[in-house]
């Protein structure tokens, strides 16, 4: 049973400072839970006694009568500790703290709330807030807000209680309600994974809705927990979020507001792809995409056909489509030729299906072209654009025919297995008709671009839907099974000679550890040695100084290329050590690290990093200027499976060059999504890692090569 | 004088065409006439008699007792001609045909067109449409439409009714009206151009905003005429448009809808730009950018201050800077240190300035923080985001404050130089306050991404018009005077061969006409040349075989590098053309050329193509593989100055590379602009040019090298 169920579906909910002082959150509060009549009992606490709306109060918690499965608790700071001590003595089940003045105002707030968490904990009692608005549940028709909150399809959770108002006020616009509705506030105990987890469960969200800050982490599980969370649930219940915080100056003004640590605006948007969720940029564009889903059927595919009686809104259409990641293809002979039976000679049938002015003769050309397109197999949805809903204004005999038709097409539209999504440009008139569609399954917009959007969100659900279930697949490379055992010794090694950097020798054997087919080396620490293993070697050799100080090995000189003979390899290694020295005369130097020079191929970069949100990350990009001029990079939070880490690689603009630019040989891809595979696992594994760089790594046509490896240990 | 001057600013209208048949285009027009009272004679020609609207009819225009400026005729295409020369023996200035069945119904309406547009000239009458739906004109309240339009500080020119429609709709909702507005249906005569040329002399016109399927072209210089004229038009008054045919489907479809060639996309959006047109996506967009250039003053940079009272709001604001190209920096120390003054200690100042609760304590920090920031010399513009406007709502105190404050905050707005944009969550809602502002100089929006876009258009006009002075000059390379002759010559002799491909040899050659420092040629025609030449490159050389019908020299085995003795040069000349006989036996072949061998710098291409609607045009990008996978190039209509040919090298996503990445030395930009302003000369003088590709040229430290050239002519 999830923890959450007594807060969304309490037996009996108890107000403590509940007030008839109408200018206190005690008050809006009762007055909230009273009129939305709650399916339960209410107990009001209060310690200046009397009646409160028709019911009595009670001077403190242990004094209500019977079981309490959430405590709403709206009272000043100073009090909190013991009130929930009460709470934890009565038993009660979950409590939200809507009271501010504690880890938002300074380190002491902070302090009061690991106070508070202690009492949760030892009385297994899960608590929402402090610092928030409240909670809202169609279940039990619970309105613990101070806002007026209606039932319906979405569940949404806030960060901010003015994006609430702010979401709440267009969502009456569009008669659109709430089954689940929750303020986190300062997230001290339940924090959003707690949240998503609950709405897997809960039939009645069609779709989930989150504006988010940041999260609150205090180890980098909480980021992995909401990744896991989402996608579960996102699988199920699609998931839409706003996160702020995108630019860099918007990050410093979200830290400034929510105190959070932000991590990386780059990996939290990958996590969120990763976790399955739609990301939007505004507060409409969230609506949008939750009416879609409240009310249509997902997409099976991006083909879309568009239906208009204005020729330029359908060619609008018709390029938003392809902004908004759909097609829009030419449509079948046979589905041209039925059209050309409906149509006029003159009007476009080829898509946009532009009824031209026919509407006017004869209002069911409407009608009768979204059946011919709702029975095409190869049209995923449908987009009708223009002027309908404005007919009406002409005379009542179009009022009248309007309305049938509207009938009409939603029926059709109801039994079709695909969604339709409308704009008319009447549409913020609210004609009859338009509402009756509106109410229907079929979300009318005003704008083009915002019908096309919603329909690009509608298509690449189902997309989504599939590369969750692959990636959730345990399909990994083989590694040898003692590779954690023995890495560990390498860098117990380092770590234990006071370093943090690995030097390249160290770093490639902790690579071999993961079964890494990665060259031979030979660490020479004489000339003599040099020549040596130059005749192991053989052909062309490549040199490079090891030492822990010298990080930067070309710009010390420490690197040799093309050294074809033992008496190369004595110079070299006197040379590269001569070198080493001048550069810092005190470096520790271990020799001269050789292995064999391969045929360069595409430089690639594969990487992981630490994320203060998320832990460790691991990264793929085309190196060389691909990496420094155009940043094309893809991250994951890692670990990621196989068919994680090739979506990675198709993510880069750069593929092209990957896939054999300009006549040369495509690269081995499954190489390359082996290599950052096992990187993920690895610093999923070895959580002393803080930071892997595998840079340049050669994609050759049969398998790769890694040229350099670096990893760095946390401090 | 403008030709259009009859056409807005009319003495005297005719309707032709009026009737008294209420579902008659003749009926509405008449009305509109008649009811947003003309400024000037109102003469009915109706073959039907009676009054109408309480004015007389008049049989046809020749009855007519006064004269005529402008004749509005709205009748069947069969009696067009007859009318049209009658209105030509009248004397009438200008005409504008409503009706439909011309044009945009096939070869027969065409050739009616074409009688039509001789009559016209012959009698020096300028015509709007056909197939259109009327004009407005403010100046003398002459509403020749059938739409409900309003006097205002817009003007709009349209090339679809519906979209008429549509605009006005929202226009109405924003209390936003028209100087001058039009729809050009066919474009028969009157074009974009002369509309926007029309509007550089009206002052009462704050935004130009146009509506664009494509331009109608008889020759290339319509094309050109619309540049020149928005250019001039631009740099006084601001232009907005909307161009559909985007993306592929999208022209597929705007040439089924109207019936126009369609050029590349590519080559329309350059055009815009260079036009100094900003280009938007949609109809709200259009009419954010026309509220804010008609209530603000322009910002003189993009340095904003975001205002709120919403902390979230105000993040998001700061992250939609960045994508709309403001920069929202940290306040300077002097105005955060006046901020502590005004604000509580816990309000975040840095930028965004977030009021986060203080309002409801002292509903002035809004103005006294407003003054702040727009004292702040560093600030450009500031956007308020929040909560405004709701305040009303929780007291009676509170609602006559937020007007106060509104007045106040309006006063000082008006008296700053620099604009204000602001965004509420009760916009929607229209509360008093919000309009007081609204009507006062201060666009309000319901969405922060809105209010922001907006605020970045504001921001941009100043660089656009910045941009427009540079590159209205006549910064250009120096060309040799006798360019255009000498190249000429050798086109004839390639033409006079019957070919429209040069041939390299021919290609250098014309290139050096016009100055540009290219390599010196040699073209052998036996071995022996080919070592006498070797002799006199010395060094390395390039050989590469010569022939109108080998295209793909390098298929072909057709070119032999690193040539360096005059043996290898003879060796070389058999073995090219050996391999040119056996690829293309029948091969004219014109012998080998040499050229020495340069080093390699980085791979650019310049060259031209020949677009339908704007004739030649000028490309530049970077080769290999920022051309091929990530088409990275900039484009314009040539010919171009030295200005916009730096802009367009700025332009390219891959710059750096030529900047000097990866630790290699900058290139010669300015050799770059050069040659790229050289070519654009060059394919604007010589026009039987249809395509140049320079590819690759190396960009070196100093100055560049061609590597290869190819020249083709038109067919």
């Amino acid at each position: 049973m999830s923890d959450l169920l007594p807060l969304f579906q309490p037996k009996s909910v108890a107000l403590i400072g509940a007030s008839s002082n109408s200018k206190k959150y005690g008050y809006w509060t009762a007055k909230s839970l009273v009129e939305n009549k709650f399916e339960g009992d209410i107990y009001f606490v209060s310690r200046s006694g009397g009646e409160l709306f028709g019911l009595p109060t009670y001077p403190d918690i242990l004094e209500v009568p019977g079981e309490v499965d959430l405590a709403i608790i709206a009272i000043a700071p100073k009090f909190i500790l013991s009130v929930m001590e009460q709470c934890v003595e009565k038993g009660v089940k979950s409590a939200i703290v809507v009271s501010t003045g504690f880890g938002e105002t300074g380190p002491e707030g902070k302090e009061l709330e690991r106070k508070m968490l202690e009492i949760a904990r030892k009385g297994n009692m899960r608590v929402q807030g402090p610092n928030c608005m409240g909670t809202y549940s169609a279940a039990k028709s619970m309105n613990a807000s101070i806002i007026d909150l209606a039932p319906g399809p979405m569940s949404l959770v806030l960060q901010s209680g003015n994006f609430g108002i702010d979401i709440n006020f267009n969502a009456k616009s569009r008669n659109l309600g709430y089954s689940c509705w929750a303020t986190i506030g300062n997230q001290m105990d339940l924090r959003f994974h707690d949240f998503v987890e609950y709405v897997e469960t809960d039939d009645e969200t069609k779709v989930l809705l989150l504006y988010m800050e940041g999260l609150r982490v205090e180890s980098e599980e909480d980021g992995r927990k909401f990744i896991e969370a989402a996608k579960r649930t996102a699988a199920k219940t699609p998931i839409a979020a706003i996160k702020i915080g995108r630019s860099a100056a918007g990050a410093r003004a979200a830290a400034s507001h929510t105190g959070s640590l932000a991590g990386s605006e780059k990996i939290f948007d990958a996590a969120l792809k990763q976790a399955g969720i739609i990301r939007v940029d505004s507060p409409g564009q969230l609506l949008d995409v939750a009416e879609a889903f409240s009310k249509c059927k997902p997409a099976n595919g991006k083909r879309i056909a568009v239906l208009t009686d204005g020729g330029g809104h359908g060619v609008m259409a018709t390029d938003f489509a392809e902004k908004f990641n759909l097609e829009a293809p030419v449509l079948s002979d046979a589905t041209q030729a039925k059209l050309q039976e409906i149509l006029m000679p003159h009007c476009p049938i080829k898509n946009p299906v532009d009824l031209a002015g026919t509407p006017e003769a004869d209002m069911w050309v409407f009608d009768r072209c979204l059946d011919v397109l709702l029975d095409d197999p190869d049209v995923d949805g449908v987009i009708i654009v223009g002027l309908y809903g404005g007919y009406a204004d002409l005379s009542e005999e179009f009022r009248v025919l309007e309305m049938d038709v509207a009938k009409s097409m939603v029926k059709k539209i109801s039994e079709a297995n695909k969604p339709v999504v409308m704009q008319s440009i009447y549409q913020p008139q609210h004609p009859e008709c338009l509402e009756y569609i509106s109410e229907n399954g079929v979300p009318v917009f005003g704008a083009v671009d915002a019908a096309v959007r919603t329909m690009g969100v509608l298509a690449g659900y189902s997309d989504l839907k599939k590369s969750l279930q692959e990636e959730a697949g345990e399909e990994l490379p083989v590694m040898p099974s003692d590779r954690k055992e023995k890495a560990e010794a390498v860098l117990n090694a380092v770590k234990a000679s006071g370093r943090t950097n690995l030097v390249e020798t160290e770093a490639r054997s902790v690579l071999r550890c993961y079964g890494l087919d990665i060259m031979e080396d030979y660490l020479a620490t004489n000339a003599d040695e040099a020549a040596d293993f130059y005749k192991k070697i053989g052909g062309k050799v490549v040199m490079k100084i090891v030492s822990p100080d010298i990080l930067h090995k070309t710009d010390a000189g420490g690197v040799a290329l093309n050294i074809d003979s033992e008496d190369k390899a004595r110079d070299a290694f006197e040379q590269l050590m001569k070198n080493g020295r001048r550069y810092k005369s005190d470096a520790d130097i271990f020799g001269v690290m050789m292995t064999a020079m391969l045929p360069g191929g595409v430089e690639c970069i594969i990487g992981s990093s630490h994320d203060n949100t998320f832990g460790p990350t691991v990264m793929f990009g085309l190196g060389g200027i691909f990496v420094e001029i155009l940043k094309d990079v893809a991250f994951r939070v890692a670990p990621v499976n196989m068919p994680s880490c090739r979506s990675m690689i198709r993510e880069i603009k750069g593929l092209g060059m990957l896939q054999g630019a300009r006549g040369s040989k495509p690269c081995d891809l499954e190489a390359l999504a082996e290599t950052v595979c096992i990187i993920s696992q690895m610093v999923n594994e070895l959580r002393d890692i803080a930071e892997v760089d595998l840079n340049p790594v050669f994609a050759l046509e049969k398998s790769l090569s890694i040229a350099d490896a670096r990893i760095v240990l946390h401090g």
